[in-house]
Order: structure tokens, then C-alpha cells, then sequence
């Protein structure tokens, strides 16, 4: 079986939407990435810290869905790490309520052994130093790297960030993410020099407008399904990278034509996500569920114009 | 061959964006759809007014592109519509710097007798009576009826509005407009109640995030082309309309399959409007262009994932 590795937050969320509002919940991006790649059959493990007074039936959430949690750190004295945020009206925009950092300010991901020669790495959004210092722990070189990050990054850490970058096959970012760490607001410029910072494809996500991948001159454009209600955002962007990652680990296949398939899952995934709140939905999502969506996908955009 | 009835303004545009500004311009909803249109070798008519100001060889261009402009009337001591727009940075939104309705104030719109049994008509965006009274005009139930129309009759005419949307079939609205006819934010509840009000397919235009497509249940996702640069969006929306409604007129066939591949027709040709100023790119667009691009738009979209 192919391997994976995750690194990322597992986290206790508080989100608010216009829905309602919940607790501390089981959140981290490492958490959804992880939840939404355990769908393909793979050895995955997660790398992450916790505190002591994170649950026992959190971890064991994850190791039941096939998640291994051994490159999960758990500091007993410290807190996890905690973010709170309330979502606006139209979901496209939130404020951040809290960030506590906790246990993950001083976390050092440690990759364990027999997972040192994975297949795949999928490197969190977290600060750039700890990402490059995962690959660092690789003992062979991954056939695909894949990346995601954040604007607070580009804020404060902006040659760390180019500095992991450059060691990185696929970056996954927004659309005003890309327009700043470019300065260019033609996505397809900003790809252009996105590429020229090291990634040799470049997927920017758009939210409901779907999700571009970028490879030199080839484009594809994957929408996003259309959904009655959007329940919590939270957890979209991550469920739809550990699609893509764990769609590339289970094939093996890094050609362009391959990434496409990994996008429509990635998205089809991320399309469950946002029906719940938190990670509810993606606890409980069947094979036959995302069968049924995989084909919704493909009469979403799939036509037949006969070019004579 | 099939007949197309096009109602709509032909106008004079000055126009301002980032990359420059024009003199008056041929511009005008008509003019756009008819030269979109111009590339399905259909029997189509052009129904608007105009002043004696507005030059022949403009009138002889649209002819030349095999649009008949007898449902042109000429008011000759009158003057030619005219706007003006500033387009901001982002080119998403622009301000309106000046509307003289001029001769558009008393348009009555009169549909040649020959035209008055034409299989498709397409309303584009007027005053909702106007729209109406072509209905009015026809002798035979037309195959499809495409309605364009903005948020402007929405705010002053809403009551008109309605009662043309319920003689239709197809509306081509943008997505804040769908929000506004509707009090729904949800996409797909917006058209699910514009379905209510009469039509059976929904068109919603994203502008730079594609086109959907809504009949019932079903929903088709058509994204726009990454462009390098957008020089001027002026007619675009009216372009993607008249590939549609051409697209149509041409196959006959109105069934939720073929409309698909009209709405990528649509897109394509809208792809290239706006790579020039006003109609620039139109006047001068060859079939094995529009035949590149078509195939651009299916390595963009299409994706093979065996689904067992």
C-alpha cells in the first residue's frame, strides 16, 4: 500500500454560521486532510501535536478510519491548539475569533520511521519552517510533494515560505492568496510565476467557483458542485487537498491527466464537508455516497460537442 | 435554414478600462448577439432603432456578417443610444458614466413579416414591455424564447418583468441579479424559484466563473477560460447569449443535452469578446478560432475517471 503523510493541526475548533454555533469540536487540517484521504485505501499517518486534555476518543476516531496517529504528539501538560471563528452571511468571508496557539508553538513534527520513505507528503498549512523540516526528515525523495498555506504566512514569514516552496511539487492556495504571493491578478499569470517559485503545478482554489490546476500551459478548471446550503465552510480547503493527496497516493500516477481525476475527488469530497458542521459529515460519509457524487460531477461538467 | 429574431440596442459605447479608453464605438446588446450568432449560419434579424447619426458602414457590417438589419429602424432626426462605463481595477465591477436613451426612449420594436415564424427569439436586455410586445408579434409559437435582463428593471419595472418571464423559456440572468429576483443566496434555490415564475431553464453568467445551467434537477457547470488578461468585458454576457441562442437556432434541438453544448458555445465565444475593445475581436474571428478554443474548453473541463 502506497503511504501518506500528513502534517498538520488536530485541533479543537468553536465555529459560529449563520446556522447555529457549536463547542470545542474536533477540527486541524491534518484532521480533515486525513478523514477525506482515508477514503483511498491507503497507509496514512498523521503528524501533528496535541495536549493532554485532548480525547482519547478523538485519537481513536482517526485510528478507526484507518488514520494512524503514532506521528501525533501528545504534550500531557500542555492545551491543543484552539481557533474560533464566526462565518458571515454569505459564507464566503469570516472573522477569526481566537487563536490559541498552545502545544503548537513549539512543535516539531516528527516523521516516524517506517514512514520516512512515503510515497506522498502532504504538508499542512503551518508555519514554513516546520513544513520544510518535515521534508528534511524524508530518507528518500517523495514522488509528489503537495503544499498548502496561507496569506499570514506571506505576512510574516515570506522567505521561509519561498524557501519551502521551492522544494515543493504542487501548491495548494486560494485565489487571493495567489494574487498576493504574486502581486498579479490574472490567476493565469499568477500561476505562470507561481511555477517559476518551484511547483510544477499549481491549484488554486476558488471556494463555491471550484478549483483550477495548473501545469506550464495546461488548465483545468473543476467547479465546485452547486449546493443548496452551505452549512460550515470549515475544513473544505483541507478535505479537498487529503482528496487530492490521497486519490495521487492510491494510483501512483502524477501525470497531469491523472491530477485532473485527483481534483473531481478532491472536490466531490470537500462538497460532503461543508454539509455539517466540523467534521461531522466526513465521520459518516459511505463509498456509495461519494460514488453517487462522483457521477453528479461528471454530469455537472461533462458534455459531448462532436469537433469535426 | 433556421430563423433567429435578435431585439435588443444597437448603440453607440465609450468605454474606459485599465488598458484605455474609446472614442463612441459600435456597441449595443443586438450588435453583440448578432455578431455571436453571426457563426451558425442561420437566417437571423436584428429588431432595434437607431438615429441618423448612427453610420452605415456600421449597418453594412452587421450585414456583411449575414445579419439582416430590415428590423433596424432608423429615426433619422433622432440620435443613437449611447453609454459610457468605467470599468474598475478588477474588472469585475464598472460605474456608468453616462445612459442617453435618445431614440431607445420610444422603441417600439417591429418584426419583419418573414421573421415572425422564426424557430428562436432572443430578447435581449430592454424594458420588460418591449420585450413582451415582440412576443406578441409572432405568428407561431416559437421552438425557444431566450430572455436577457438586469437588476435596472428589477428595481423600476418588476411587475412588467414578471409577466415576461412567464412567456419564456430560457433566462440569462448574472448571479447577483438571480439573488435579487429571488431574496435567495443559494444559487440553486434562486433558480429553483425562477423556475416558479415560468422558465424552464435558468442561465446564470458568473462572468470570470463560468455559467450554470438549471432545468429541473439537473445542473450543468460551465466554466470560463483562465484568461492571460481581460481587456474590456463590454458584450460578453450579450456574446455568450447570442452563441446560445445561434447555437440553438442552428441544431434545433432544445433538449437539456444540446443546451449544454450551447452554453459552452456561449463561453467560447465570450472568451474571445473580451480579449479587445467593443466588438473589435468579433468583427475578426475566424471559424478555426472559434474550433481551437472549442477544443481548449474540453481539455479544460473533461476528465476520464472510470467509475465502476
Amino acid at each position: 500500500m502506497s503511504k501518506l503523510v500528513i502534517v498538520g493541526t488536530v485541533a479543537f475548533d468553536a465555529i459560529e454560521t449563520p446556522f447555529g454555533k457549536t463547542d470545542k469540536i474536533l477540527g486541524g487540517a491534518a484532521t480533515y486532510i486525513g478523514l477525506s484521504a482515508s477514503h483511498f485505501n491507503i497507509d496514512a499517518v498523521a503528524v501533528s501535536v496535541v495536549g493532554g486534555d485532548f480525547p482519547q476518543e478523538y485519537l481513536d476516531l482517526l485510528s478507526n478510519k484507518n488514520i494512524d496517529t503514532s506521528g501525533i504528539e501528545i504534550v500531557k501538560e500542555g492545551k491543543t491548539f484552539f481557533w474560533s471563528g464566526r462565518y458571515h452571511n454569505d459564507m464566503n468571508s469570516r472573522d477569526t475569533l481566537a487563536t490559541e496557539l498552545n502545544t503548537l508553538a513549539d512543535f516539531n513534527p516528527v516523521v516516524p520511521e517506517v514512514y520516512k520513505d512515503a510515497e506522498v507528503v502532504m504538508l499542512g498549512n503551518l508555519h514554513p519552517i516546520v513544513q520544510s523540516s518535515v521534508l528534511d526528515q524524508m530518507s528518500s525523495k517523495p514522488k509528489l510533494v503537495i503544499l498548502d498555506t496561507m496569506n499570514f504566512w506571506m505576512d510574516c514569514a515570506l522567505d521561509d515560505l519561498h524557501n519551502v516552496i521551492k522544494r515543493i511539487d504542487v501548491i495548494t492556495i486560494n485565489d487571493e492568496e495567489a494574487r498576493q504571493l504574486t502581486g498579479e491578478y490574472s490567476l493565469v499569470v499568477a500561476a505562470r510565476k507561481i511555477h517559476e517559485m518551484g511547483p510544477k503545478y499549481v491549484v488554486i482554489k476558488k471556494g463555491e467557483h471550484g478549483a483550477l490546476l495548473f501545469h506550464n500551459e495546461h488548465v483545468f478548471y473543476a467547479p465546485a458542485l452547486p449546493l443548496e446550503e452551505v452549512f460550515d465552510p470549515t475544513g473544505a480547503g483541507d478535505t479537498f487537498a487529503g482528496g487530492f493527496a490521497g486519490y495521487i497516493a492510491k494510483t501512483g500516477d502524477v501525470s497531469f491527466e491523472n491530477m485532473k481525476n485527483a481534483i473531481i475527488y478532491g472536490s466531490t469530497l470537500a462538497s460532503f464537508c461543508v454539509e455539517k458542521f466540523g467534521t461531522e459529515r466526513m465521520q459518516n460519509l459511505s463509498s456509495d455516497e461519494i460514488h453517487k457524487r462522483l457521477l453528479q460531477f461528471k454530469q455537472l461538467t461533462q458534455f459531448e460537442i462532436e469537433l469535426t
